[in-house]
Parts: C-alpha cells; structure tokens; sequence
C-alpha cells in the first residue's frame, strides 16, 4: 500500500529526476508584529489542490517540469542563527546536485540563510527584491538577525548596486536613507521600474536571486500576513513581474510571508499557490 | 398578528403579482475543495437589510417592481440528480406561469436544474457564463454531475457556439482546448470582449440564460467563496456588465458559489446582495 | 534527499512492519447541517506536532507500536456509494494484510464502508458506538445513504441487539422508538452503562468495531463539528471508555466529525488527536 | 407558489390556532462591553434546523404543540425606551389574545418591556432570573435603562420579594449588598437553591415570569455572549431548571443576550436553539 | 518606575506642548446593522505599533510633530444625546487651547458633536465628507440622532452649500434627491471632483472640517466596517486627498466606522492606522 | 487634559503607593507550536474592562488594594537570553522597592527571568507550578532556553524538591521520569493533592512563587492558548487553590499562556482576566 502524500500540487517528482527543489522553512521567531508565517509553507502545500496545474497566463503545465517537494526543515524556534545555519545547509545539498532551491518561508529572515549559500558561489549574484517593506534596518531592538534587517544583512555580503527592491512602501527614514545614498537600488510603490532592471540584468547575464515578500501585494488581495501595509500591487503586476524571469539567469528563488492564522477566508493562501505555480513554470526549465 | 417574514429586500410581493420569482437552491454536495455555498441563499437573503432597496447606478428602486421571493427548496444532500430535478420542477412552474426565475446558488451545479427547464422551451437560447473557472470537464473523480463540469452538461443541451464564457482563469489543459476547439466562446481573464458579444445578441433577439458565478470577481472584493482565483474583475466591470443586460431577452439568470463561513467579515455576502439588487433592477421590467 | 513526510505523529512505521493502518475518509457530501468533515483527517495529521507521543495515562508511547499512516483516500463528492466502495476496498487491503484498520472520518456515513468490510469476514461482530446523534433514520429527505442512517444501515448488516450506542441525546421520535423496539442497544446521555456492555462483550470474546462520532464530547470541548449538541460527555468520560477496550477482540475502529472549519481555537482538532492516540495505544498490540 | 418560510423549528402554527407567540427583540444598544446581541433571535431561528423537534429529555415533540412565531419587531437603535413601549404592545397584544409571550432577545434591558405588560395584569408576580450578573444597578454611566440595571427597573415595579436570582457571580459590591439586603433572594454562583424556590412558587400558585440570560451557562458551553463569566453552570444544570416549570404558573419567558458574532463555532446558538425547545416543551402546554 | 502608555504611535507630546489632540469616541449605539465601532479607537491605537512613523509618500514623520493622545472619552451607551454633549464639549476644551482636534469614532453619529463645537466657533465652516453612504435622512426607525442622519444634522447647523459629499454610493431615493436639490454637493462613486472643490475652499481660504467615513474605501481593501459597499475607492484614492489638505484651512478632522471585530486579518484597522499617520502629517503643521 | 490610560481595572496606584507591580512579558520566540502568547498582557490589560473589580468569591474589590500597572516591557524578539535579562532586571527593580512582581506572559519561558531574580534573594523559595505541560526537557530541538525547558531550568537554580507541579498531562516520557527520580514533586492530571502541599509550606513558612500556565485550564473554558490539551481542571478548581494563597509567604506570580489570536469568542482573555483579579486579591494585602 503506498502512501499517499502531500507534496505542492504537480511536485511529485523524485529528488533524482527533479530539475528544481522546493523545501519549507516554518521560522517566524524575530517576528516583530504578528507572528504565525511559521505555518505557511504547509499551508501552502495543502491548500494547493484548491488550483490547477495549468496556468493558462503561461500556457503551462506543473506536469510538464520536474519539481521535487522535500518538505518542511525542522528549524529550532529561538536560535535564529542555527535555523539559519540549517536552511543554509539545505541550500548547498541542492545547489550541489545541481538543482534549483526554491524556499517556502517563513519569515523574510529565512532569505538570508538561502542568500549565504548562493552568494558563497555565484559572488557576482544580483538579488530581485520584492516587498512592502525595506528590511534595511541595521538592528532591531539589538537584533541584527531580524526580519526587518534580512535586506541589509543581504547587502554586506553582496554590497553596493547588487539588491534591487520594488514596491516599497514602509521603514523608517534611516532605510530610506540608506537606499537613496546607493547601497541598493529602492524603487518605492509599484514594480513601474521593474522592466528597466529585469532588462539591465538580461543585458549583463549575471546570476539572479528572486525574493518575493507576498505583503509586497496590496493588503486587499494578501491581507494574509503579519504586517499589512495598503498601497501595494496587485496580482497582475506580480505576475507581469513573474513573466519575465524566464528571459533571466535565476539561480534560486523564494517567497515568504504569508501567515495562514490570518487568512480565515483562504484567499492568500490562494494567492500563495497561485504565485508559486506562475512562478516554477518560469523558472524551471521544460523537461521535455 | 402578522409575522415578520424574511425575504431579500424589497422583494415583498405576492407570488401573483410578482413578475420575477427568486429562489434558494441550498446545494453543494459536489463541491470539491471548499464546502459551504449551500449557506449561500439564506445569507443573502439575510443580509440584504444592509443594503438599500434603490440604485444610484441604475436610478432605480427594488420598490417598483414586482419579485416574489420564495426562499429555499429543500434538496437533497448527496443526490445529485435528485436535487437537480427539484430545481428543473420549481423553474418550470415559475414558467407556466410566465415569470422570470432567479436562481441563488449554492455551488455552479444547480445552474443545470434551470438551463434544462429552459433549454426545454428555449432550443435556441444563449448563455451568457461570467466565473473564474471554465467548468467544462467531462468529468471530475468520475462524477458526471460536478460544479466542475456544468458548462459541460449544458453544451450537451444547447450544442457549440451558445455559451459565451467571460473572465475564465482556471481550468486544466483540456478545457481551455475543449473551448479552443470551437465548442464555447471562451474569454478568458476579464469582460472586455462583452460588449461585442451582447450586441451580437441584442441584435439575433435570442433568448439569453446569465449564470454569475461570483468567483468571476477578485478574491480581493469576494473572498468568500470556496476556490477564489486571483486575478478577477472589480465590482464595477461585473456592474457594467449587469447595466447591458437590459438590451437583451433575458429569460432567466442566477448567482452561486458566495460561501458565507469563508466570509467572516460580510463583505462578500454584501456584495452578493448588491449584485441581485442590480440584477434584478437591469433584468425585471418595471411594473408601473 | 529524503521527503520530510507528514503523517500522524508517531505513525511513520512502513507498510510491511504495521500492525495498524491509518486512513483518511475526507467525504462530507451527505452532511446536511454544516460541511467540513471532509477536512478532519489532514487536519488530525497536520495537528498532531502539537501532542505528544507519550500518553502518562496509559504510560504507554506511540514509538513503542508500529503504525503506517497511508494518508488520505480521494473519494468522489457527490456519489456517496463510490466513495463506500472505495473505503471498503481499502478495508478488505488492509484486511487481508492482517492489520488493524482506524479511518479518520469524514462525516459519519464513511463507518459503513467499513463495516461492509468487517461484516463479511466476521459476521458475529458488534459495534460500540459513541454519538451525540442516534443515525438510525430509515431515509433523509429521501437519501439511504445519509450520516443521518448510518447505524440503520450497519443494523440490517448485522441484526438486532449487535449495535451498542451510547450517549446518544438527539433523534427523531421514530429513532428513538426503533431502538427501544430492540433493534439496538440505545443508552441515552452518556456512558454510565459501558462497563457493562463491555463486560459482557469481553466475556463473549466476539469481534467488536469501535465508532467514535467525536460530538459525543459536549460541545464545550469539542465544538468543531457540524452538528453540536449540549449535554455531552467529557474527554475524561470518553478516555474510560477507550482504556477499557485493550480487554476487547477489536477489529477495527473509527473516529469521524471533526470539522476544523468550525474550530477556530483549534481545541477540537487538538481533542481528536489526543483520541486517536489514546485509541490506537490502547487497541495495537505492543509490537515488542 | 407558497413561501418556504423560516421559523423555528416546529413553531409553524398560524396565530389563530397558537398557545404561544415567540417574537424576537433585536435590540443592543445599552451594551457597554461588547454588542451583538441584536442578531440573537434571528440566529436562533435559522440554526435551529440543525436541531430535532423531538426531546429525549422531555419526551415531547414540538409538533404536539402550537406556536407561532411572529419573526422579529423592528426596534429602533439608539432610544432604548422607545423600543421598550414596542416590546411592551407586542406584549400586550399576545396577552390579550391569551396567548403565552416568549421574547427572544437581545440584550437584557428588552425584559423590562414584557415585565411592564405582565406586571399591569399580574401585580403579584415573581421573577426566576437566571443569570451571571447581578444587574441590580440603579444607573450605568448615567443610563437608568440599562441592561446592567434591568432587575432593579424589575424591582422597582414588583417590589421587594419577588425577584429570585441564579448563578449571579458578578456584580459591584453595592449590588450584592442591595439583594443582601432583602430587596431581591440572590443565590450566587449556580443553581442549587432553585428547587426550594420553585416548590415555595408552586405552593404558592403565583404567576412567575422565566428570564434567562444565557450568560448564567458557563462560557465553556456558551462562549457566544458579549460578557462571559467563568463559573457558570452546565447545560444540564439548566434542564434541570426547566424540567421543574410545568409545576409552576408561567406567564411568559425569554431568553436573552446570546451574541453570534462571538460564536465561530456555532455552539452557543445551537446551545440556545436547544433551550428554547427544552423551554417551550415545559411551558406550552400539549395542545391535544 | 514609568508607565509604559499605550498612545497612537509616535503622539506622545504631553498635552501642553501639543499643536493637535487625538481623542476616541468610542459610541455605536445607533448602529442599524452590524455594530462595533465602538471598539475602532483602541484597536487603532493598539496596532499603530505595526506602521512606521515615517511617511515615504509625503518625506514626514510623527516625531517631528507634536500631537497628545488623549485616549478615549467613557460614553454612555443608550443616550446618543448625552454622548454627543460630552464629545462637544471635549472638542471645545480642545479649541480653547488652541489645539486642532482630530477624533477617532465610533460611528459616524459623534461626527455631530465635534461639528457642533466648532459651528458655534466658525459660523463659515465647510464639511469635507467622505463616505459610501450619504447620511443625509431626516430619521432612521423615528431617531433622529443616528449615524444615518448625521450629514443631515450638520446641515441644519451649517446651511446649504457647505458640505462637500464625495465617493457617496449608498443611500435611499429620497437623500440623494435632498442633495440634488442643492443642499448639499454630492458627488457619487469616487472622489474625481474632490480636486476642484479643494481648490475653491483654498481660494475662499474658510476653514474646513475633514470627516472620513473609512467606508468610503473599496470593502477589498478596508472590510472591516458595519456596512461595507462595493465599488469604492482606494488607498491612493484616499492618500491622493489627504496630500492635498496642507493647502486648506483645516480646524478639525476625524475617521470613524472602523469595526475591528470585523476585521478578522487586521488589514482594515492597519489601513485606518496608515490613513490617521498621512492625515496628522498633512494637518498638523511641523513644529520645529 | 488628562490621559485616559489603559491599566488593568483597578490598578490605577501610582508606583509610590503601590503595594505590588504588574508588568506585561510579551515574549513567544521559543513557542514551538501555534504562537500569540506575545499578545496576552495587552489582551488582559484591554479586555478588563469586561469584569467587575468586585469579587463575590472573595468579598474584596481591587480597589481596596494598591496595585501598579507599568504596562508592557519592550522584549527583542529572536534573542531570549536578552529578553530574560530584561524580565530579570524589571523585577529586581520591583524587588528593590520593596512591591510584589506579578507578571503577565507571554510563553512560558518568561518565568525563568523572574525566578532568576528571586532566586538570587530566597535561596529556600518553593515553585508552585499549574500548567498541563512538564516543561521539564532538558532542551527543545537544541534550544535549553524554550519554553518546554522552563521548569528544568528553575529547578538547575532551586535544586531537588523546590518545585510542586500540578494538572500535568502532557510531556514526554523523559520528563515524567525526571519528576519521578525524585527532582520535582508532579501531581499529575487535577489539583487534588494542592492542600497537602500548601499545608506544608505554610507550616515551613517558606517564600514561594506563583507560576500559572494558563493552559492548565481545560481547553473548554480556556481554549485560547498555543497548545491546549485536553482534560484539565475548570475555573472553579484553580479558584479554590488561589483562595489558599493567602496562608502562603507569596513572593511573586505569574500567569501565562493566553494567545488571545486563538480566542475569538473572548472567554480565554475573560476568564485571564478573572483569574488575574483573584489572584491580586489573595496575594496583595489590603493597603487600609
């Protein structure tokens, strides 16, 4: 008798056969505000059978790509540097066997144990960032390992011009600051800016880092998420934004944020599987 | 002493006087990923009290015609077929008596009871199909009475080219095809081909069927609904839809798939009421 | 890379070494009140990291015992003697393999399959049967195969005097006069009258079936389900009854109507999953 | 064409053929914690399919009986005494046709409109009050018509004597003192002193009035009220109560302050669905 | 030791150094249908903590103005008139130390008591008003103090031709005929026409009372609210107004009708908390 | 203009007079399952308003006594030996002067901070430990600061037979066995040998600390808390061991535990509430 198992819908291949790797990191420990991202990759992975595996925005399907679900990291809740540690590692095993590591977080924190693995090999990576929020703080309230430092943490390992941010819309005047005066390039608001860089990185065929804040969306269509924040886009720019990774070298992706307590009618969750799938197809190469 | 009888706002008139008669079709045993649009009618019912009975759209006011609001059939739980045969009995009385039926679902299924009651007196009539999802597999697990194939089963009753489908997003490789192939007028993403359509039946005068389900709209403004689809249309697309309608030969309609425990905070019950108010001011003559 | 996996805590035995097979039953298509059951097995699996597999009341641990969780089966929606024959297949499976079967429900109607199963092998068996509801209609508003005839179906497989139902305090006159009539042994309210019955079930040796309709429980400890019902028993009440069954030829067992739509505390789910595994060590034998 | 028209449960006789009228009181607008109130009776009605008509308490069926439910007043938010002449008229009118009032309310403050009905015709009668609170305020914030000063409006028109409080377990000191001090029999915390109180009315062959705030329930079995107090006592400490008033001389009942915002999980309402039967049942007499 | 106080974030001026004071009306009394803006203030004040104090859309930030945060007024529930004294008089304690008062409701009903403290002061005052409902009927259910009627109060005080309605799209024939006949400016749906009107109230330099109903804000993106309508208006609707504010002569403003037990994601009261922030920076002049 | 603060009702002293000093601990870094408990003491603090200061149980009024509400500490997130420190230090403070710290949790782990510092001045304090859970791991997935590691972390500073546990019911196998080698005294399951212990310490005159894990409560009347278990005592049981505190040398207390996200009908931060001002009123001597 098999059984059987809860994998993202279409993700069943083997870790043998699978071009790219998806894994959950289930951590919210330095949330500030309202925890609970720690539930969003299983929710993400169960609700996924509420959609399909085709993707009529791409003319795609799930079962025509290779994706193995490994499930969730086991991450120890209050020692942010060994669950970062742990979701480090995990990244190298992938990248090692040559695969695509896709996390599910979790708080955007767990970016940063992703961004060590990746920015140890590929030291010329460029990272796409997309979120309400700067995360460029230098601590918060004495923590340096917080969701709300993740980008600036990111920026000392990859340094000036490197992290491109769109859709910002919250931070203290220090982060704003800290953008303006070069150390990354912050487009407040909406992705407008986002077909110059995405053509920019083409031109220079540099490696790509993708992560995706889903509270980068407009609380009316994610209000699933610890730190709402009106103003935000909607689901088409993402997916214009999504459409046009295919033309880019990624070499690893996440999205994040999303806190199922807080989402009692199911639609974020919704969106996060929706997200997702648009965004494996155009990631992960055609197997066939 | 009289009783205080609940019916949907301004919908206080006598069965015989009534030029419209609406009813609950409280079903949704097939319902695949989220259960709870049998809950559906009652709500709307219920919470129309927080909606107007007049239209500043429209200029209109539910006090000047005539509906006849006769609450819930009693169907069925887990007997399809039994169920739909209810509802084809209670439209075709409505018929005789030379009413216009409003249907409130409950899942998409029950919009099969009607098209058969009015595909039976109608052979040549239209139907115009506003939803997220394209609902025309053959079947779904093995069930050929499925929310997920009843544009299916009524291409059986009215053949290619009579379903005009608006707003689709969702469905497997083989229904976008099924569609591609001739059978149905799929448009998928948004209404912007509607006006062409209308006119083209404005101008052949066929008797036109109007099936909404409400998860054509974003789950941003109808979250509470069992599988909502990003990437829907606004309250003011399906409103310019509903404001066209009065060029045509309506000879029926309905709502579905408002789900009210996936809606804690009323918003989409609220929207549901306001889209039947707009409905039935578009759709039912004026009586004086 | 292995899969981290999710089953039932403690449940990760593989096929071959099991003495107990779990499976999920997530139909609900017959539920006439409030739906959802059909997300209580994933929701027990999901939330059972909350418990432990230790129980200090029977100072027994679920790592001592061998239980393969096969995860849920996909039943049909919508054509409930499908869904009975699929259970009942994955019955006789796990049957033939000489392993105790424990379905997690799904609403009530899913314990037939089951025990069409069980009747077939062991025609002398009786049932224990724990519910707030007395499931002994002939027909519900038409349907046969309903949650609310569950028990009259399990009756006219086995005959009178083999179904024992406790704390039953809700039913039609007629159920009540069906039960009083001999058919079955109805102790309303609560289970001050199991010791005996248990008694002399252990004194005749027969093979028992153990049904557990968890809003048995008074609604104050377990509200998650679609029909509660006031004035039931307690988890204390229901643990007694579950840690005298090791002196019982138990062949099977279910527990079922747990709706996590409807907890959203979460209590019930924590509630079903500290039965199920009261349940399973108390009625799989030690394997070493 | 009839309406399928909501009452509750079984309560479908005409006026003209009725024992009873139940009327609802959809009035809040004295809450000073937490309002909701209003919705109470309308939930009471519409859940109340999810119970039978029939009690294995009582073994009586409401179908035995005759009751009209007349549906809700419409009371106006916001002048307290104006909805209290309301409540008083309905009152008034059921009493002239000799007929028994059962008011659903609605906060507390609607008793005040019945009492003053029954009290112009009944000068000698006695209040069973059943209830968390005291409310023997003589102002709240300056109100005098207050749902914390019900009782004490009560015993303004009855006098000292005739009130006798149950389950009382909050209040300010100066209320305790003022029952303490022989305006009113308070019996704190539950209900053990009720069968003394009830043998004394009966010998006695007084008209009694019956108000329950449902809030003397403990919350763990009623969470859905705006002010829950720990403590309470059980459904089956409250059957107890009501299975003892077919000795008694009633008058009238109510059933008040359930709030179905704070009841997610729909308990509290089946809670209060399930006294009302109990309740009706004692007080209606069978009609053959 | 001192008192960690929860404030509005960023308004924690002591009162004698504050250019502007924040107060809650926490008052729903005449709520018709879903009540609980009563609790809008505090959860405002209470989740503040999750938005900056800097605003990126217009370079400001709370800690460069000065503003107290009085906490709430104790208003008694039931009395609408004796409520809106105390918001009166409260508002002129404010005007006589030359601070700006900026209230937080409630529903819109407490909007009266502010304008009356003020009419008496700036006989030539305009209302700017933001809404979905045009609040212009003479009574509601016979009140004529209700959040229903509040613009029209404000009419009597202050005459034709100075309330400015924008975004209106509820309301019955009759209040949108009242408007029409030149008593008030309407302007339905959106808010298109506001630049126009700010201009002329710029050029006429009268000062400018500033009342958002945050319902005038699309459902999807601010749910939490008794009686949500569809087709509203957006955030950058909203933002787009209050950025023109510093060029009027503003001597008071308030938001009111956020209901956070509607508000089950926490989406509308951030919402209400990021509208409040833009509003105090474009209001309050800059101290230093 | 004075501030209207929000304080726990009654306690509203100023720090000079006050006999003791509540301090919120809004802390759930290590919280391994469903998080929240960072919001407990604002919920308390908030939700009091919805009890009486009045306790008829007691015959005492909060305003009798002399208590000092500070608020809510500022706790770094993601970092808990900084966040024990702070705890630590807050009560040293309070010690200094002379006032009784009653803390509100936040998790459990809190309470390490505040025995550190009462350790440091009673070297011969006693536990007293309510909770369903042993707390007695030696570490949680690597983490030794955890909240499941709270009471083995106590006993590394009071040593063998310090500590008294009560109404456990959950842990693992180790932790049991670690109680029963003699290192702490657990009593579990109910509090029915409390007296026995309470006894003794009176006789030894002892100084003992009070720890209350909410979730020693069974889950029905207090489902809101991360990780309810079922079968624990009700209200009226942790009432009666509060009423014995007074013959006890209280030194401290705490309650922790309340998620109030888990908690949508209230009850849990009512009952919180209940208890809070139950327990001030048997450890805080009356000041007049």
């Amino acid at each position: 008798m098999e059984r059987n198992v809860e994998t993202f819908i279409g993700c069943d291949a083997s870790y043998e056969e699978a071009k790219a790797v998806i894994f959950g990191a289930p951590f919210d420990s330095t949330t500030s505000f309202r925890p609970g991202a720690r539930f969003g990759p299983s929710a993400i992975r169960h609700e996924s059978f509420g959609i399909e595996t085709y993707s009529p925005y791409q003319d795609k399907d799930l079962t025509d790509i290779r994706v193995f679900d490994s499930g969730d990291l086991e991450l120890c809740f209050g020692l942010p540097e060994m669950a970062l540690r742990d979701i480090e590692e995990r990244t190298e095993e992938i990248l090692e066997g040559g695969r695509l590591p896709v996390m599910l977080g979790g708080e955007h924190l767990v970016t940063l144990g992703v961004v060590r693995a990746l920015a140890a090999r590929c030291p010329d990576m460029h990272i796409l960032h997309f979120d309400a929020h700067a995360d460029l703080r230098d601590d918060y309230l004495g923590a340096r390992l917080s969701h709300a430092c993740v980008m600036r943490r990111c920026h000392e390992l990859l340094g000036d011009g490197r992290i491109h941010q769109f859709g910002i819309r919250s931070g203290d005047r220090e982060e704003f600051r800290f953008a303006a005066a070069g150390h990354t390039n912050l487009y407040p608001f909406d992705f407008q800016k986002f077909p110059e860089t995405a053509q920019m990185l083409a031109d220079k065929k540099v490696p790509v880092y993708v992560t995706i804040d889903l509270d980068c969306l407009d609380p009316s269509c994610f209000p699933g998420t610890g730190t709402p924040e009106a103003g935000g886009v909607s689901f088409n720019d993402l997916l214009s934004v999504i459409r046009r990774l295919p033309s880019l070298h990624i070499v690893g992706a996440d999205i994040n944020e999303l806190a199922p307590m807080l989402d009692p009618s199911g639609t974020s969750t919704a969106m996060a599987c929706k997200v997702l799938r648009e965004l494996l197809l155009a990631i992960v190469a055609k197997t066939e």
